[in-house]
Parts: C-alpha cells; structure tokens; sequence
C-alpha cells in the first residue's frame, strides 16, 4: 500500500529514530477535550460489550447539535469510511472531483469502476472554486465531492457556486456530497454551512469528522447528515455492523458537550493563521490564504520536506496533488510555539 | 438497519430501563488484559495523531505471536470488516457458506453480488462439519468461509473434513477463509489452527480477532493471516485508509504480551463449560456439546429470551439462524457466578 496522506509518523520513527513535530495532518492542536477524554477513559473498561451499531446516542446527540433528525444521520469509522460507504452505496457511472482535492474522493469512486470528470481548480485564481467550476461539470455526473473549504487549498468555495451547485442537484439529481471535515475551523461555519440547505435538498449530504476539530484521528469517528432518510438507511446497510468503536462513540457524544472548545480552537487558529501567511510569505513563499487550520504554499526550494524532516519536522509534500506538483506544501497550524518553531526552522534550512 | 446479532445492550435499555448481563455475545468474561488497558490509556493521550495505516507495530507483534511473516498479515477494524474486504477484492462468482453459520459471510457475499451455496449441516449430526459436508461443495465454489470452531454451535470441524477442503483448495484453487475467532476457548487450539498450513497454503486465509478472546469487541481489532502475499496486499489496499485506531493497535500489541491470560482464560472456559451443559441438560433442554465458550440448545419453551430478558438477562435467540428456527438459544459462558445466575433464572422462569 502506497501512503499517500500526511502524517506517516510511524514511518518517520522508523526512518528517523524519533518523533516529529508533525504539520503534516490538520488536526485540532488543542488535543481531547477533556470530556471526551473521560468519557473514552471510561468506555474503556467496558471494551467486553459491542458499541451500539447504530450509534443511537452519539446520533441523538448530533441531532440536538445539529438541528436535524437522528434519522438522517449515519456515523462511520472516520469520514474515510463514509467516503468509501458513499460510493459503494450510489455506485455512480460518473462523478467529479475538483483538483486538487483530497485523493479519498478518487480512491473510492475508483473502486466502483466510476468514470471519474477530475475538474481542475485555475492555478491563477488560487484555485479557488467558482462559478465557472460548477459549469465545467459534465451534465452527466450523478455525485460531486465538494470539499469546503477545500484541502489542501484551505479556501471556501463562493457562494455563488455552491448555489449554483445545489440547483444543479436539484435539477438534475446529482448528489453533492459537501465534505465539511474542516468548516469548524472557519471564521463563520454558519455561514458557509450546508447542513440547513439539508431540509429542501434531497441530493445533498453533508460529511464532518470529529478527527480533525475535536482532535480524534487516532480514534476514528466521522458522520454524515443526510438530505433524505432513504440515503441514510442505505449508507447505514452498507458494510460491516459495528464500524464504529464504542471509545469514539463515547468521546465524541461528550465533545459536543464541551461549548467552550470550539470558540477558544476558533481564536486560536485565526489569530495563528495571520501569524504564519506572515511569516510564509517572508520567507519567499507564495502562500494561498486558506481560510482552515492549514496553509498550502509554493516554493522554489522543492527539498523542502526532507530538509524540515532531518529537522524533527514532518510537513505535507503536496506534489502528488493533481494539479500542484513539485514545490507546493502544505502545514498545519498549530499553537504558537509549534508554529514559531516551525516558521524558524525554516528560515534555518533554506 | 435490522439488528441480526446479539449484544445488542443499548436496544435492551430502550426497552427495559437498565443494564442487562448479557449472555449473548461470546467474548471472554476476564475483561480486557491489565497492559492492553494501560497501552490503550496511553494511546488516548494521542487520538490527535492518525493510526498508522499499515499497523506496522502491531503486525510485527502478531507476526512474532504466530510465527508468520508481518507481510502477510492484514489487521482490519473487527473481523466483520475482514470479511467484508475479502469479498469485495476477491469477487466471487460462487461462493459457500455452511448453515447454521455466522451471518455475516452471507451478508458481505451478498453485498458482491456473488451467487451463495448454503450447504446445511445435519440436525442429526449436531451441525458437525464432516466429509460429506465438504462433498456437497458445489465445484463452482469460488470462496468458502469456515468457522471453526462454528458459531452457534462451538464445534470443530473433523480433522477429515479439514483435510479435505485443503486438499479441494488446493485442486481447485477455491480460498478457504478459516474463520478461527473462537479458537482461543478451546481445549487445544493449536492442534485445530490452520495457521500451520498457510506455509503451503497459497488458497488459505486465517481470520482471527481481539474481539473475543481479548475482549475488545467495543475496540474493534481482528486480522487476517494469508497464505500468500498478493492477497494480503489486495487485503490491505481494499477500502478506507485509516480501519484501525490508534488505540485498538496498542492495545492489541500490549495484549499479546500478556501471557497468563490465556491458560486462565482456557482453564475458566473449559470448568465452566461442563458445569452449564450439565446445567443446561438438567433443565431439560438439548444441548449441543460445543467446545468454544458459549453452548448451543434446543427447548420447547419458545419465549426463554423473553422471560429472561425480563429477569435482566440478554441470551441469543438463534431463531434467524438458517437450519435453527424458532426453539434454539445461544449462551456465552461467562464467569462461576454469572453462570450460576443464568442457570437459576432460567430454572425460575421455566
């Protein structure tokens, strides 16, 4: 198996000998909330009993959090998974992905023998989704991935676009799968959210993950809201009965208690964000002004990641990226310790 | 989504209001081990960094455990997971399953499309596996799952029969998935293990999990050892990129430490699993003598889940199981007191 994402620490111990200071996954910096914590620590004496295959209280609980019915709701082993129950669930003739995008859209659709329409982002607009992407989409695609704000860009699709995109569903049934895993981190998730388009959009879906805003990568937890049950009830068919375990059932029910986390990652992220486009561009970079938790940047040093990595630093080569390529990067943001060290180790190794 | 297995607890809350003692899935009644609950504490203060994808540690611990190489083992997210990959990378036309079986080879088999050859064990014979049962394998038979010992019914299969599907596998080049997740309860599992044969078994592959032997079903952690690399590598490459959680791998590796466990877990198993036949026979119902650590049996007293889920006590009813119906219950064998609680609620409710 090729590994093709970010934050391949094992493989780094091995290569290394020690740990590194990891940008290269765009996970909350602010790890656990401590309730989620507890509520894993206590999980854990009883790993005897099965988690609930349905999920019902972790879904009741996103119900409430998120104003829509328990019913349209379907939890998964990581947003990867409900990727993958997405595709094997629609089997799509034809679908398409925006690139540069996550590389889990293409994986699974591949899976399923789906002819895939790779609509490429315009390096020249920063490759941000407009207007003209959403025409650029064949009429024939029955699923579009929307990632929003998109990875590795960072940036939130215009708004125009995505109206445009959700008459599309309407008008032809295209499903839009709105993978929204880093909104959390956003200024206005409200805003650019479309869960409340869920209650008139039959063809939508809209994927989150706890791994990233809640810090739970490691155990594995991803939802998906439905704009109708019947997508729902299949999404929950597909597959293996237990996806998901009853630790991350537990921790991510008690994170949704947690109201004060969300606005204190928020702060903390916005301040750091400005902090380090500043510091990027400074070092000659040029840097996309992502909205998200990370930043993607292009440079001509493209021995980048093995300079940082002899360092202690794990970043996210980006050249195997449809549409980036050699020289493009991608890091987290962090706290400000973690970033400052990052932004001068690099001024260090170039 | 129906809920075909047992263990469903959070379904029994809804229902009764409280916790049940549940005798309805199979996993061991000694908890998880003390160093795997520690390790997983550990890996909780991580959840912000991702699995390793490929379980590189784990796998070299198993790999050491069973004396096979690390390449040719797979860990998914719960053996159901397992099975669910090995159908859709194999893709069988045709494939067997033995009734009464666990239901979830038919399940995943279906989900491929693949056309199913139930072949039913004999009543008369106690549903023992035998040569003729291999007999009645249609040549077409692409795939076969094995549980051995068999759930519900906690035999083994005869030496003869073994023997005679390696030798079809062999001949025919249909896969024998060895299904060996009870294993561990029985008198001598070396003896019945087909981890041997996989030196020379290219058509072999060996399902095994930490759901029940280690008690991690919440956790979700099994795996599959392969008698030849290519599938393994298929295995691993089919579906989501993250199946494992960071903290089923360090628990898992941290349990194949703990080598008192399993004596003690055997010498429990094997003490009470005599005593709840007899136990079971004195209340008048049929009892097939199984190996593994729960016991199968046949009544006249239609409504026993019932009356005992009203008592506080969850049991299996097999009436859902192919060649059982309406009658036939499945009891875990759990520890002295919880057995002794089982057995006189049963007398009281009769």
């Amino acid at each position: 198996m090729e590994l093709i994402h970010g934050g391949d620490r094992a493989g780094y111990r091995m290569t290394y000998g020690r740990e590194p200071l990891d940008f290269s996954v765009n996970v909350s910096p602010l790890g656990l909330p401590r309730g989620a914590l507890r509520a894993a620590e206590e999980a854990l004496k009883r790993t005897g009993q099965y988690p609930d295959p349905l999920c019902r209280e972790l879904r009741d609980a996103l119900a409430e959090y998120h104003g829509v019915s328990a019913e349209r709701i379907v939890c998964g082993n990581g947003a990867s998974e409900l990727i993958d129950r997405i595709c094997r669930t629609r089997r799509p003739k034809e679908a398409a992905v925006l690139t540069p995008g996550f590389a889990e859209y293409e994986r699974a659709l591949s899976a399923q023998n789906c002819r895939i329409a790779e609509i490429p982002l315009i390096n020249g607009e920063d490759f941000r989704v407009s207007e003209e992407t959403v025409r650029a989409i064949p009429e024939s695609c029955e699923l579009l991935f929307l990632c929003n704000p998109n990875n590795p860009t960072g940036l939130l699709a215009e708004e125009g676009a995505v109206r445009a995109l959700l008459e599309r569903c309407r008008e032809t049934g295209m499903l839009l799968v709105a993978d929204e895993c880093f909104l959390d981190f956003t200024e206005k998730p409200e805003r650019y959210s479309l869960i409340p388009a869920l209650e008139h959009g039959r063809n939508l879906a809209v994927l989150r993950a706890f791994t990233k805003t809640w810090a739970m990568a490691g155990l594995r937890l991803g939802y998906v809201l439905c704009g109708n049950q019947k997508l729902a009830e299949a999404l929950q068919d597909a597959g293996q009965p237990w996806p998901v375990s009853s630790v991350a059932q537990a921790a991510g029910a008690a994170a949704l208690g947690e109201r004060d986390y969300l606005p204190k990652l928020r702060n903390l992220i916005t301040a750091e964000r400005t902090r380090m486009i500043r510091g990027l561009e400074t070092l000659g970079f040029r840097v996309i002004h992502g909205e998200a938790n990370f930043l993607l940047f292009q440079t001509e040093h493209r021995d980048l990641f093995h300079r940082l990595a002899e360092k202690g630093i794990l970043i996210r080569d980006c050249g195997n990226f449809p549409g980036l390529g050699s020289g493009w990067f991608r890091v987290a943001v962090r706290t400000p310790e973690e970033n400052s060290r990052l932004l001068q180790t690099m001024g260090e190794v170039l």
